[in-house]
């Protein structure tokens, strides 16, 4: 195994909870303050006048040893009292509000009403949390995913938490992605070249990491960058490990696999990929991947105990000297 | 003892703890829906981006028995989680903002922010939380109590809680009280004469009932009204019962009696009061009080249990056939 301490630092693209997993390997694994993490805003929104960033939070909550290792979003040791006096109220309760992740929403709230970017708020609630790593939200300009479903479109944490993302869908938009700005920071880390690897997390293709990729200028500047882009399945045996993925690439005609996921990434960002890690599980798939460019390694992708998440994240960092 | 059943409402004039034991005293001895409340707004503030307003929830959740019986304020029961992670997030901890609380900010918030009126916001909160009089704000519009200090002013929320009103008082200014309009469903009932009885609460003349009265047309709209207007001393026997009432009429001169609580009010709006409770324990002060056209009432003013609020409720409503 390789002395990760003598490279440059990793630059991670994540969502939530699958992206987090991996995100926790790597910081391990990595010397303090060696991973950035550039993570999607398309599912904040506004809920009972708070700012919610729902990835950013698991990504944040995660990496401070704070979130709830059974559901892995959310607070460890989290209560619901707000939510049962608002239930008494006659408000709105489908989206999961606990007392302690309050704060979270107050405090940022707060500050970005004050005018203060999405940006600078993030790196100071991540430093109040004690985090090691650098977590970027994907842009400080507010962009949000809209799932299109056969009957009707809906915002993403309408479909995702109040629907149990039960609709059949049809294909997703980005309100504000046109306009927004991609994160300044990392921008300018990428063209300093201080990224020895870009990994592209198990999260979900087409509400995780595609509303990063398609910020103005982002997903050319990854393929530009010498940095190898490592993208790790989030499909493994044709399921999801968490989440609505395969169900999504089965209502939308695509295959639920490994190739369809790497398919998906090879024709909307042609050049990105230049790695691409599968599960052991799908070792035979191996052979049938010849997309021109694309390293297909094979590893134990499937993230249960913390070990996982460490072997996962060495795999990962070993194929920049492989 | 008088059937008040068969009496007309009864309209009282509010702060928050103080007036709202003898509220509950009306209530409890009045028929259901007799009584109305026009409660200070002064006190309200924006805090952390919620619509705080501190006297209108201490009226509401002691009508509707949810109150924290040992402070008078509050909700029963309540937990702090949300104030401790803010804690730990560096966020301002200096009001106390109990978990469930929280619930009844952010739902006046959110309405508020969508346009809605204030009256109408509480209006819809009582009706939630089942109380059966009502609460009136005493403007939809905001005004804000100043207290000016010998050193420094501050906004009323910084003086009580956060100075915990240590600070000399030298006076008060309501910021937005020309342009506030009074509530207007009490105006229409005043007019329409559906008060027996209007009550000034025992609260603290200077920041809990003047904010109500120097309200544009208010208190001439009360003294031109035909039913009695009963005021309740706060101070007995030289001591406010609850909050800085003594001590900022020490500081301001005024003697910390109940005859200079009847002075305050004669001199700011003559002819507004027509009957005087003073505490039994200030008997002796009767035959000094020579105001014109003011009946001074001798009765047990301290309502530690709800005989005793139920007790000075029938003592202050018993006036309108004495």
């Amino acid at each position: 195994m390789i002395d990760h301490a003598a490279k440059r630092s990793v630059l991670a693209l994540s969502g939530g909870v699958g992206g987090a997993k991996l995100a926790l390997g790597l910081e391990d694994v990595l010397p303090a303050g060696e991973l950035h993490v550039l993570v999607n805003t398309g599912d904040d929104f506004e809920h009972l006048g708070l700012h919610i960033s729902p990835d950013i939070d698991t990504l944040l909550y995660t990496l401070a040893g704070k979130a709830n290792p059974s559901q892995g979003w959310g607070l460890e040791g989290e209560s619901w009292h707000m939510l049962e006096a608002l239930a008494q109220l006659g408000g709105e309760t489908w989206f999961q509000l606990g007392d302690k992740d309050l704060a979270t929403h107050l405090w940022r709230t707060h500050r970005l009403a004050g005018g203060q970017a999405l940006t600078a708020v993030i790196n100071e609630l991540a430093s109040q949390l004690g985090v090691a790593s650098r977590v970027h939200p994907m842009s400080s300009d507010p962009v949000r995913t809209t799932v299109h479903c056969r009957s009707e479109s809906l915002p993403f944490q309408r479909y995702f938490v109040e629907q149990r993302c039960q609709p059949e869908v049809t294909g997703f938009s980005f309100e504000g992605i046109g306009n927004a700005r991609p994160n300044r920071e990392v921008m300018t880390l990428l063209r300093n070249g201080a990224f020895s690897q870009i990994v592209v997390c198990p999260s979900n293709p087409f509400v995780s990491i595609d509303p990063i990729l398609q910020l103005p200028g982002l997903w050319q500047a990854l393929a530009d960058n010498p940095a190898p882009v490592t993208l790790v399945s989030p499909i493994v045996a044709g399921i999801a490990i968490k989440g609505p993925a395969a169900k999504m690439m089965a209502e939308l005609g695509v295959p639920v696999t490994a190739l369809g996921v790497l398919a998906h990434y090879c024709r909307h960002y042609p050049g990105l990929v230049n790695n691409f890690v599968i599960d052991a599980s799908d070792a035979t798939l191996a052979s049938s991947i010849d997309e021109p460019g694309v390293n297909v390694v094979v590893a134990s992708t499937v993230m249960k105990t913390r070990d996982d998440k460490q072997s996962l994240a060495h795999a990962v960092l070993d194929l920049v000297e492989g």
